[in-house]
């Protein structure tokens, strides 16, 4: 399956913070067929630094979609069966506008100047790209971590355009950790001179700074376990004491790789504006009254967490799936075993697949009988 | 209790890594007095940032020691009762000799020119620095997280001069987690400017580099649960979408308050060297066969975790303890409920009171009995 990733344009859209942004390009892809009656349009939301390229092998780099081993024809988002979109976030650096596209006031990249947008403003552009391509109601919104949330989001801004709903590995709004953890990544970036209060794309990004939060990054990902089996206390080849802070472990060596891998690929300054959407994320907008914010609750749901997940624990999916519950909502859950940690979304396919492909079979089937 | 730091001077002491380091000054504290007997002298360990005031008030700066709810009349380690000894560890940046001291050879700071440090090389030091204030053999040991390793590794190089030993919080070598963490605060060091290979003395500390470094730290250092209670999602006060990447939630604010006031008190070559040595810690020396460490068994151990400590999990101390027991050795050991993480040895403080008072009360009366 060889894809080419798409672009489309809009002149605005306005955003949740106040204000305008325009124009805006969404990057997207597609995989498998529209059906006739417009029906089995799936869109697929990724993670905090994923892209459009979901699925399939891309015709410029020859790469893997990041999430192939799920979607393609036979799998659980199954191509043969459905109509599977996937589209780059606002704010982001693959091909949608962010903080790096040009700022038409000024002819330069925004930087600093682009606006706050949040996860709602995704949805929003999300939604917009979908009424462009003339799907009707969607069939399913799925996507895991910052995926989850835009799910979630879509069940909450657009009930009546989506018959269901599969948030996996994520949470309804971000705890004090998860702040943390996303704010040591921005001073990071910040504390890179490079950075230069976003002023960089002229000269070299801050590209020590960006390592560094992707270092941090990783270790949250993965559990200790995982890293454990995957790099244990294997030393690299060196003497022991021949010492200049060069790697000693295995597990230095690949954060360092990782690290500097990520500088090539991503924008900093989408990488400080996405992770403020994700703080910024609360479902309930600061009451904490989940209830609220699925009423009327019409959409299936089905979350699914990961017993490895330290980054989103699985008690933050249960919190959502608990309110359902009580609002007798149409909610499957499952913890996922795994030892992948946050990962695990991505790698850990085998039961994902199992449960994702029953579920949008009974979703498919009852919106034919309605 | 008003307290003083002392200095001790050794002409040079030999280290693990070969080659030795000359000379070498030990920053202490001692609280109590040293019985007739010179059987109730304890030495507490400290942890990767502490010093050797650990207790009571310094007379310079009217700062209580870190553990203070820990060491005093009446407290765990009974003053009225013991001879309490603190000393800051070797490579350190309080008194003891490490990489900001000045190298005789050059008349300047050593830097990166500074030998490499293990663990055991600062209990090495310790051992001297106890031979010259006239300390038979130590009634006990004891420390958190780093100054657990140093205990573990007292038990292991120094049996005879030791009758029990208190691990808290502690491994007895670090996993692949816990590397990966140190590991991103020596990169954020690194990647600072300022940082220059080490040489700063003369210009400005690499500020921001360690300020990230401590606010990973900080993180590791609570729990997830502790967090949510602190700050929640509690917003500082300034206008939501006025967006300058600035401060918008309390945990931020406290993060970067901890972080730069970090930088005023500790030296970031000491910071790369001391995660260094913990990193290399294997009380097995890289066989694994804990039991072998240990033999012969003649010290008795206490060994304390704490339920909601991520960074140095419960199971880390259990295999310490399983262990133990197979060989018959005499090994209590209490995993504490606390909600504070890692922190927990330093403030979650009542219960861990009671096991170490019992604990020290029993391992005397054996001590006179014998």
């Amino acid at each position: 399956m060889i894809v080419e990733t798409k672009s489309a344009h809009f002149d605005s859209i306005a955003l949740e913070g106040g204000g305008t942004l325009a124009p805006v390009e969404v990057a997207y892809e597609t995989y498998g067929e529209l059906n006739h009656a417009r029906s089995n349009a799936i869109l697929i939301t990724h993670a905090f630094t994923g892209d459009a390229h979901a699925a399939g092998v891309a015709h410029d780099s020859g790469k893997p979609g990041w999430w192939d081993n799920m979607i393609g024809p036979g799998k659980a988002f199954d191509t043969d069966r459905y109509f599977v979109i996937c589209s780059n976030v606002l704010g982001g650096c693959q091909g949608t506008t962010g903080p790096s596209s040009v700022n038409p006031a000024t002819g330069r990249p925004y930087g600093l100047a682009f606006p706050v947008i949040t996860i709602r403003d995704m949805v929003r552009l999300q939604k917009m790209l979908i009424d462009e391509l003339g799907v009707g109601r969607l069939l399913c919104v799925a996507g895991g971590s910052m995926g989850g949330m835009q799910a979630l989001e879509w069940a909450v801004s657009y009930p009546d355009a989506v018959r269901c709903v599969i948030p996996i590995a994520t949470t309804w709004r971000h705890s004090a950790q998860q702040i943390a953890f996303n704010e040591v990544g921005r001073q990071s970036i910040m504390a890179d001179p490079d950075w230069n209060q976003g002023e960089y794309y002229d000269t070299k990004p801050p590209a020590r700074g960006l390592a560094v939060a992707r270092m941090v990054g990783h270790i949250t990902y993965m559990s200790d376990e995982s890293m454990r089996e995957k790099f244990g206390r294997k030393l690299r080849e060196k003497e022991k004491f021949g010492f200049d802070f060069g790697v000693d472990f295995e597990v230095e060596s690949y954060l360092r790789y990782r690290g500097n891998q990520f500088v090539g690929r991503f924008d900093a300054n989408s990488y400080l504006y996405i992770t403020k959407a994700e703080d910024y994320f609360d479902l309930t907008n600061g009451t904490g009254r989940l209830a609220d914010a699925f009423r009327p609750v019409d959409t299936r749901f089905l979350v699914i967490s990961f017993t490895s997940d330290w980054l989103y624990p699985s008690y933050q999916a249960q919190e959502i799936v608990r309110v359902l519950r009580r609002m007798n909502g149409d909610v499957a859950y499952c913890d996922l075993q795994s030892n992948y940690g946050h990962d695990a979304f991505l790698v850990d396919v085998a039961e994902q697949t199992e449960l994702v492909r029953g579920f949008l079979d009974s979703t498919a089937r009852i919106a034919v009988a309605a």
